[in-house]
C-alpha cells in the first residue's frame, strides 16, 4: 500500500510552488484576521528557512510523510512548533495541491514558450541566410517544385508560432487561484481569495470549489499542446534524418548531434533528430495517460489524480529537451546547397510552370497549356535536357507564339521568383515573412 | 488500389465548403484580371446549378472521379463547358482541399460552441432550481461535506464554460485561408489572397504556402478540445449512472432516457448516460488517430493526409451526439431532493464544520479543535446521534465555552450555508456564479 | 545533446541481463575457437567481479559511458584489460541491446504471470468462503437478477486467467535469441547461435538478423496485454470504489487499503482501489508511446528505439504494484453479506424467474408469461411487497394453474440456487469452477 | 436518445453470425426438451427464410428496431408468428450479442491470417528473386553494411509471420460459447451449452457466465494484435516511400499504385504506400478507443458496451486493405538492383569487414584491426577509392602480413557473402529461410 501510495519521490518537484502558496496563505489569513502576526511571523520565517534548506539540498525529504505537502507541513512544525498547524486554517490538501500543480504546469508553459521563441530564432537565421537558395519543394516526398530554402524552414516558424500561441492561451486560461476552495465546499472563513490569486501572479481567483479540486484541464490542455508540438517536431526531425543519408545529402550535421564510427567517417548517424522524433511517443502517451485517468471520475477528488503529475512533468522534461536539441540542432545545419539546387532543378520541376506561362502569357486555356507543356517535357526527355535548356526553336515547334522571355521562368531559381503570391516561396514574399517574425518576436 | 484510394464515400461532407471556396476564387480570379468576366459568369452560374443539385439530392457523386473536388469539376465541365477548366487557374487541389477541410471544421466548432451553450443552459436552469437544495459532497466517492446540488451542477458549467473557449481559441487560431498556397509554393498569378480570405470569413490568409497545405493543426487542436469535453461529459455520466442506483437513489430519469422492462419496473437503465460516457473513447482516440498520421511526416503534402477527414467527422459527430443527448437528459433530470439530504446528514459530514466554529470562535489551535471533535463525534457515534442532535450539555462536557451558536453549523444546511467564501456552496454564492454565467450567455 | 542521448540513468535495468549474455557469449566464442581459454577466463572473471560489485552496490555508474553496455565493457577493461576487448568479436551493441531488453521483458512477464496467479489465489479463497452468499447481479450498474457472491469473484479468475495466457504466449513467442545477428547483418565468425540460445533460456535463435536488431514485437505484445489486464484490474477497482459507499455498504476495507479522517470515522477512501484503477492509463500508455516511436521507422536500428525502455520498465513498474496491490485488497475484504443479500432482494429481482418458471412449468408462451408476470409485479407493488411474499392465492388470480413449487424461484437464494447451467451463478457451479481452478492452479 | 441508441446502422453486419446462433439455439432447445420439434421447425425454417431475404437484399432493416436481434426477432414474428417468441427461450440480448460479435472477430481473424499468408507469400517470391542482389543495409538510415535484398524482404517475411501467429493465439483464446451465459447468471432451463458451443465451431462454452456477457478481450486482444501489424506495415510502406524518391531511386511501382502527374512524368506519387502507412493511425486508435470504453466499467453489461463494435469494424476494415493493398504492392516492386548495389558500395561500407578479416585471419586485437582499417579508409579517402580498389600494395603498407585474400571480404557482394551465421544475409542463409517458410506456409 505505502508503494503504490507514496509520491514524494516525485512530487518533490512542487516544492517552490508549495512554499509560495503558503506564502501567500499565510499572509492572507493576518490580513482577514484569522491568524495572529506572531503566528505569521513564525510561519513566514519558518517556510523561509525551509525554502533555505531546499536551496542548499539539506531539506530532509521522508517517504513517511508521504507527499510534498506534509513534509513541508511536518518541518515547519519541527522548525517553529503548533503555530505551524494555524496555517492549515482555511486550507486543505485538496486546493493546495490543486494550486502547486496548477503553478508548476504554469511555469513549465512559460519555459516552453521561452523554447519556441529560441527554436524560432534559430530557424529564423537560417532561413534568412538561404532565403535564395533553391531546393526541391515536395509532395509525397516526390520533388514537386522549386522552393527557396528559407520558405522551407519558416514553415516550422509558423508552426511553432502556433505552438507558442497555444501554449499562451493554456496559460491564460489556466491562470486562476484554486486556493481556497478548501476540501471541495469553500471556507467559513472571512478569507480573501483574490488577495491570495492576486500574490500569486493569478489574474482571478476560481469560481466554484468542487470544479477547483478536481479540475485538471490545465494539464490535459497543455499536454494536448505539447503533443501537437512534438508532433511538429517529429516531421523537421524526420525530415533532418531524411536530408542526412548519403542519398539525399542535402544538410550536414557536427559531430555535437551525430554519432558516427572511426572506421567509417562517412556514416553520421543522427542520433538527436531520432530522439526527438521518438519523444512525440512519449507526449502523446503523457495526454492520453491523463486523459484515461480522468474519464468517468464522479466528482471531486479521487485519488487517482494523483497520477496527474508523473505523465505531465515527464511530458515536459521530453518536450524541453526536444525544443532545445532541436534548436541547437537548427543552429548546427549546413545545408548542401549546391546538392539542393541540383535536386531541384531536374525532373522537369519547372513544368508547371512552362503550363502557366503559356496560360497568363499567350492566353491557353488549361487544357491546351499542359498539352503544349506535356509535348514540351517529351522533347526535353528525348533530347536528354531539362526543360530549360530547350532551344527556342524546338518550343515554338509546340507553339509559334512563344516568346525568349519563357526562360524567366524555366530555371528552379526563376519558378520560385516567379511565386510572389503572399506567403509564397518567393525570396522577397520570404524575407518579408523573416521580417514580420522578427518583429514580432523582438 | 482505388479501394483504398477512393474518397467521395466520405468527403462529399465538404460539398458546401468546397462551392463557397471555388465562388469566392472565381470572383477573385476575375477581379485580378485572370480570367474574363464571361467565363466568371459561366462558372458562378454553374456552381450555382449544382448547388441546387445537391440541395435537391441529384448531384451525380461518382466514385470514379476518386473526391468530391473532382467530382465537382467532372460536373462544372459537363455543365458548362471549358470554362471549367479556366476555374483551376493559380488553384491546386492541394490547397483546395485543405481550404475545404479548414471550413468544414470551423463550422463544426461553431456548433459545438453553441451546442456547449444549451448544455450550460440546462445546467444554469437546473442549478438554479435547486440551488438551495443539499447532497453531500464527495470525496473518493465517499461523503465529505455537504455541498448543495446547484453548486454541484454548476462545477459543470465551469467546465462546459473552458471547452467553449477552447473551442474558441482553435477558431480563431485556424482562421486564415490557405487560398492561393496552390501546389505548395504560391502562385505566379496576381492573385488576391486577402481577398479571397475576406470572402469566405477568415481574418487573413496563412502566411506560409508550404505550411499551408502540409498542416492539420486546425484539425488535431480542435479533436484536442473535444477530448478534453468528452473527459467532461463522461465525469457527468458517471454520476448519473451512480445516482440512479437504487443505492443512491439520487435521481430519476423519464424513460426518454433510460430503457427497462416491462417486468421489473424500477430497473431504468441509465443507457443515454452510459453512451455518453462512453464517447470519450471515440474523441480521444480520433485525436491520437490524427496525431499518428501526421507523427513524422516530411513537407509538405503526403497522401497520408487524406486519412484526416473521417476521424474528425466522426469525432464531432460523436461530440455533438453526446453534447444534445446531455444537455436533454440535464433538462429531464429530476434530483430526489430528500434521498439527497438524507445522505448528506449522515456519517458526521459536518465535523469539519464543528472544528472550524473551535477554532474560530473559541480560537482553539487546530490540533486541539481536532482532538474535541473527534471526542464529539465519538460521543454522538455512542448514542446513536448526528453531530447536530447532540445536545449542549454533551457538548459542553467536551469544552465548556461552546455555546448553542454551534448549531449554526451543524446541520447540513447551515454547514453549506456558512462556507460563503468566493465559489464556495453557500446559496448566496451559487446564486451569484448562476446570475454571472446567465449575463455572460445573454 | 548528451542529455537527449545518454540512457545510463534507465538502463542499468539491464545489468543482470548483459552480464548472463555477455557471459553465455564468451564460452560460445571460446568453443567457436574464436577466442583462446585464456581469454575467456580472464572475461568470465571479470565479468563475474562485475556481478559482485553490481550486488554490492560498489559497481560505479558513469553518465560518460552513456549506457549500461559501455559502461560494464569500460570496467571490464579496467579490471581485465585488453582481453575485454576480444569479448566483441562477432557481437555489436545492437543485438546486445535487443538482447538485453528482451531478456527484461522475458523476466517481467514471468513475474507478472506469478503475480496473476498470486491474485488468482486470492480471489478462489473469497469465491469459496462466499460461494452460496447472495448479492446483485448488475447491468447498466442496476441491479438485474441475483447472482452468489463468489460467481461475481470468479468472473475476475477467468479475466486473469486470459491475462496470464496472453502473458504466456507473448512469452513463448518472443523467446528466440537475437545474439548473433550483430550489427543487423549476421556475422563472418563460425559463431554458434544456437548455444547462446540454449546458455540464454531460449528456445532458438531468432531467423533474420535485419529483423532481430530491429524488432521490439515482444516489448509490444507484453505490453497490450499489459493494458488489457489493467483493465480489468480498473474494473474491480471501481466496483469496490462503489461497494466502499454508504450507500452501497457492500464491503468493508481494512486502514491497511484505505485513508480516512481521524474526526470522520465513517469515512474511508479507497485510495489503493484508486491507484491500481488510475495505472490503466500508464499501461495503455506505454503501449500507444511505444507503438508511436515504431511507426514508420524504416529497417533496423534507429536511435528512436532507444525510447523503447522506460516506457516498458514504467508499465511493468505500475502493472506488479497494481497486482500486489489488488491481491492484497482482495485478501482483506469483507463483504457484507447482510446489505448484499437485502439489496439482491429489492426491486422484483426474481420477475424473469417467475417468467421463466411460468413458460417451463406451465408452458406459457413468452408473451403470456411476461403479461401474468408484470401483474404480479404490479400487484406486489400495490401491495407493498416482494413477489416472494405475494400469497399463492394473489398469484392464482392471475392464473389458477400456479402451484406452491413457484416460490422455489421466489427468492433471491432460490433463484441463483436454479440457474445451474454451465458457467452458471449456482453455487454448485460456481464450487465447479472453484475446483477447475485450482486444480489448474495447482 | 433514438440518434444515440440506434445501433442497426452498424450491427447489420453481424447478421449472418446471429442467424447461425439462433439455428443453433433452437436446435439445442429442441433436444433439450425445452420447445416442441413443431416450433422448431417453424423457426428454421423462418430463419432460413431470412437468410434468402438477406442474401437477396430483400430484408427490411428498420430504425425502430433498433439493432440486428431485434430486427431479426422481428422479422420472425412476421414470417411465423407465435413460435418466434419460444426462440428467447434461455437466451438474452446480452448473451446474443456477445455471441454474435465474437463469431464476427473470429471470422476477421481468420480472413486476416490468410491476407498474411498472401502478403508473406509476395515477400517470398521477391526475395527468392532477389535472394543474392544486393543493397545497403541501414542503421540511423545511414547505410551500414550490405545485405542481400531478399535478406531485407525476408525480415518482414518474420513480422508478418509474428502477426499471424498473435492472431492464431487471439483466435484460440476467444473461441469459447458464450450462448446460454443468458441475461448474466445463467439459465435454470436444462440448455446444453456443449451442443451450441459445437454446433457453433467453438472449443467450448465460457465458464462464468457474468464474464461472458460483460468480456470484450476477444476484440481488445485481436485490435493489439492489428495494431502491431499495422506498425510493421508501415514501417514497409515507410521505405518504400523513401526507396521512391528520385534520390534513392531504388524501386518501381507501376500506375496501379502511384499516381503522377501528365506533365511530369518521373512523379511517381506512391499513394497507396501512403495510405497504408498512415492506416497504423486508425488501427491503434482502435484499439486505444475500446480500451478506454472498457476501463473502469462495472460487471456486467454496460450500454457503453455497445461501442465496441464500431472500432472494431473500422480496424479490421483497415488492416485487410492496408495487406491487400501491400502484397499488391510487393508483388508489383521492381528493385532498382543497380541503384541499391551502387549505393551498397558506397561508403567504405566495408570497412567492418576489413576489421573482422584482420581480428579472425591475423589474430589481431580488436583495438589494432579498428586502427588498421581507419588507416585503410583514410587512405582510400585521400586516394579517391572504396576500400576493395585499394591495391595490396597499399594495404600491406598498413600491415605487411595482409595477403591477396583480403579481397574476398572487401566488395559488397563478398561481405554479404561472408556472414553466414544462422539468420545471417549471405544468399545461402537467405534461401534457407526462403525454404523454410515455403514449407511452413505450404
Amino acid at each position: 500500500m505505502q508503494a503504490i501510495n507514496v509520491s514524494i519521490g516525485f512530487d518533490k518537484r512542487l516544492a517552490a510552488q508549495d512554499l509560495a502558496g503558503s506564502r501567500a496563505h499565510a499572509a492572507m489569513l493576518l490580513k482577514a484576521g484569522v491568524i495572529s502576526s506572531e503566528d505569521e511571523a513564525q510561519i513566514q520565517e519558518g517556510l523561509a528557512a525551509i525554502e533555505r534548506e531546499m536551496a542548499e539540498g539539506t531539506f530532509p525529504f521522508r517517504d513517511e510523510f508521504e507527499d510534498i505537502h506534509m513534509n513541508v507541513e511536518a518541518r515547519l512544525r519541527e522548525l517553529i512548533g503548533p503555530a505551524a498547524g494555524r496555517l492549515h486554517t482555511a486550507r486543505s490538501r485538496n486546493d493546495q495541491v490543486a494550486l502547486d500543480f496548477r503553478m508548476w504546469v504554469r511555469d513549465a508553459c512559460d519555459r516552453t514558450i521561452g523554447q519556441l521563441r529560441a527554436l524560432q530564432g534559430a530557424l529564423l537565421a537560417k532561413a534568412e541566410a538561404h532565403a535564395d537558395a533553391i531546393m526541391p519543394g515536395f509532395t509525397h516526398l516526390q520533388p514537386a517544385q522549386p522552393v527557396t530554402v528559407g520558405h522551407h524552414l519558416m514553415a516550422y516558424v509558423e508552426m511553432f508560432g502556433r505552438d507558442a500561441a497555444r501554449f499562451a492561451d493554456a496559460r491564460a486560461r489556466m491562470n486562476e487561484s484554486p486556493l481556497g476552495a478548501a476540501a471541495l465546499a469553500g471556507s467559513p472563513f472571512p478569507i480573501d481569495r483574490q488577495m491570495t490569486a492576486a500574490a500569486l501572479g493569478f489574474d482571478r481567483p476560481t469560481a466554484n470549489s468542487l470544479d477547483s479540486v478536481s479540475d485538471r484541464d490545465f494539464a490535459l490542455e497543455s499536454l494536448a499542446a505539447g503533443s501537437i508540438c512534438a508532433i511538429h517536431l517529429s516531421r523537421l526531425a524526420e525530415e533532418i534524418v531524411i536530408w542526412m543519408t548519403p542519398q539525399f545529402g542535402f544538410v550536414r550535421l557536427s559531430d555535437a548531434f551525430t554519432t558516427g564510427s572511426s572506421i567509417m567517417p562517412q556514416k553520421k548517424n543522427p542520433d538527436a533528430a531520432e530522439l526527438v522524433r521518438a519523444k512525440a511517443g512519449r507526449l502523446l502517451a503523457s495526454f492520453q495517460q491523463l486523459a484515461v485517468v480522468m474519464k468517468g471520475l464522479p466528482l471531486t477528488y479521487s485519488k487517482d489524480m494523483q497520477e496527474d503529475k508523473v505523465p505531465t512533468f515527464e511530458a515536459f522534461d521530453a518536450l524541453e529537451l526536444s525544443l532545445r536539441a532541436m534548436a541547437g540542432m537548427v543552429a548546427d545545419l549546413q545545408p548542401n546547397v549546391a546538392a539542393m539546387a541540383r535536386a531541384a532543378g531536374s525532373g522537369f520541376s519547372t513544368a508547371t510552370d512552362l503550363a502557366d506561362w503559356l496560360v497568363r502569357e499567350l492566353n491557353l486555356p488549361f487544357r491546351d497549356a499542359h498539352h503544349v507543356t506535356g509535348a514540351a517535357v517529351k522533347r526535353a526527355e528525348e533530347l536528354g535536357q531539362e526543360l530549360s535548356q530547350l532551344s527556342l526553336d524546338e518550343l515554338q515547334k509546340l507553339d509559334p507564339r512563344i516568346t525568349a522571355s519563357v526562360y524567366d521562368v524555366l530555371t528552379p531559381e526563376a519558378s520560385a521568383r516567379s511565386r510572389r503570391s503572399y506567403g509564397g516561396t518567393a525570396p522577397d514574399q520570404v524575407r518579408a515573412q523573416i521580417k514580420r517574425w522578427k518583429d514580432l518576436l523582438a
